[in-house]
């Protein structure tokens, strides 16, 4: 108790939160190098495949979260890598699975060529399966430190946000709600929904759902209270949701200041930018990013690091 | 342990194999139906897609190898269904991304048109996404009956199954092998070796890793002691080879008979038929199925069932 303190202490002390930031996603880097098999162990074209769309440079918000969450009660974040760096393989499935042709056909992603391009669409397919596969095999990892009962709950509680129910259902609206571009026999949205309730369900699904599982895994591995864990739902909800709108806020500008020109709102793609325009869109964004602190009350102090987070998270401009 | 005596006294009574299979297959087909998020829930096309695979009329020999293991030890099969409903799951999902075009591109499974054809190819990645997820979610409910720590190790289990080291690697090394139809930038197989062992590696790792997984998981959560447990592994590798070289054999003699005339060896296919010919795989399957059987003599009797399945399988025509 009184070492969980200390660090408490410390980390409401470590105010420099880019610091912050760079050391844990060192630390998941190096474990997932550790997690991932050899890109030389056969068949090689698979592994290499897998560290190819891994280590493409993402910001490892998933992992983060698991990682803040449960140092919010004194965890110390190199026992959490396993489910930390399973939630990174996850969103990365997800990623390499999304820029199949048959999907949102994306021959590029963070500069590079994408899975696909790269490594043929049987691989990508296959690639996707097996970090799929690897993420839960992780997971399994942590019963060493936790126990198998935090363990197991994890295991369920992410098995949960990627089905249909969650991140899987909310490409599936994302897709229904692009169509009719597409052709989904039988496939219809619920009807006489909105378009601004439509969007909101997509993202909260699509990204709100694992984002909103990963801060739950981490505390639930470190044994959070329950009233306390219903505070990290409702803010992983919410910074999940903002995450998605400014993501697809910077998208906007970001193709604008390459066009030169405003792109106009396109009607096709299910944003928020899109349907709300950019101001609007923004204001929502600051909207449930306060909301997502206030959702820490019930932490006290503890929650200074996931406060300061979603502040970042909601002015960052990459 | 009386009431498991019995129940184990009862099993080996029950000389019926194929009244066996049926009563099991109907436990899987019942709880898959409950497992199943509905047809109708919303986004409803993923479901519809979902249950249109699960429901193909597959035999249900994953589940039942964790039945029938677990009942060698005196455990109820309700008590293990949802991990036999999860490997279920999971080998409809593996067989769901086979399909796609840009892997066998198969248009037809029993009888009927394949996932992609009947509900278009994104539905049908993600129908198999949102299957390997549920699979996941389906084994921790097993913790109610047999606790934590043994679910635990069953998902982990499974998770290692079908991986890169287990059935991803598997399909891996066929696409590799039945190239230069395809290009694999940088895939190559492991060089100088000889045909007769890369077929074997890749039917172990591809389908009997999972059969393996699946006899090894209804014993552990049964809780069989480690030398049982090392010959039910035995027995579940061997077996699982015997199974998908009988299945390619059916194939071949099942196309004879359409064609009227013998098909010859196809040198592009990867299967024991094509490399070592039909007597030979017939003589290969059934020294299989007796190691198989011989794997469960640390067993006695309780192996008896366990037997009289390898032997059916040995000697099915369909």
């Amino acid at each position: 108790m009184k070492e969980a303190n200390d660090r408490l202490v410390s980390l409401v002390a470590f105010r420099d939160l880019a610091s912050y930031i760079v050391t844990r996603g060192r630390l998941v880097d190096d474990a997932l190098h550790r997690f991932l098999p050899p890109a030389t162990s056969h068949p090689a074209i698979i592994h290499e495949a897998m560290r190819y769309s891994v280590f493409a440079g993402g910001k490892h918000l998933r992992p983060l979260m698991v990682m803040a969450s449960a140092e919010a009660y004194g965890t110390p974040p190199e026992d959490v890598l396993p489910v930390a760096c399973a939630v990174d393989l996850i969103h990365t499935y997800s990623l390499i699975h999304d820029d199949l042709p048959a999907m949102d056909d994306s021959g590029m992603r963070r500069g590079r060529p994408t899975c696909h391009i790269a490594f043929g669409e049987a691989i990508a397919v296959l690639a996707g399966d097996a970090l799929h596969a690897l993420a839960f095999e992780l997971i399994a990892g942590a019963a060493g430190v936790f126990g198998a009962d935090r363990t197991l709950a994890v295991s369920r509680e992410i098995a949960g946000a990627i089905g249909t129910a969650g991140m899987v259902g909310g490409q599936v609206f994302d897709l229904l709600a692009e169509a009719p571009a597409r052709t989904f026999p039988g496939g219809t949205l619920p009807p006489e929904r909105p378009l601004s309730e439509v969007v909101r369900e997509i993202h909260t699904r699509k990204t709100a759902a694992l984002i909103r599982a990963s801060v739950r895994s981490g505390a639930i591995l470190a044994g959070a209270p329950p009233v306390e864990l219903d505070g990290l739902t409702l803010y992983g909800d919410r910074l999940g949701l903002a995450y998605q709108i400014v993501d697809d806020i910077l998208d906007v500008v970001g193709e604008e200041a390459k066009l030169g020109k405003p792109t106009g709102s396109d009607a096709a793609k299910a944003t928020y930018p899109a349907v709300f325009g950019l101001e609007r869109s923004r204001q929502i964004a600051a909207e449930l990013t306060g909301q997502a602190k206030d959702a820490l009350a019930p932490l006290g102090p503890r929650g200074e690091m996931l406060a300061a987070l979603a502040g970042y998270l909601l002015t960052r401009d990459a």
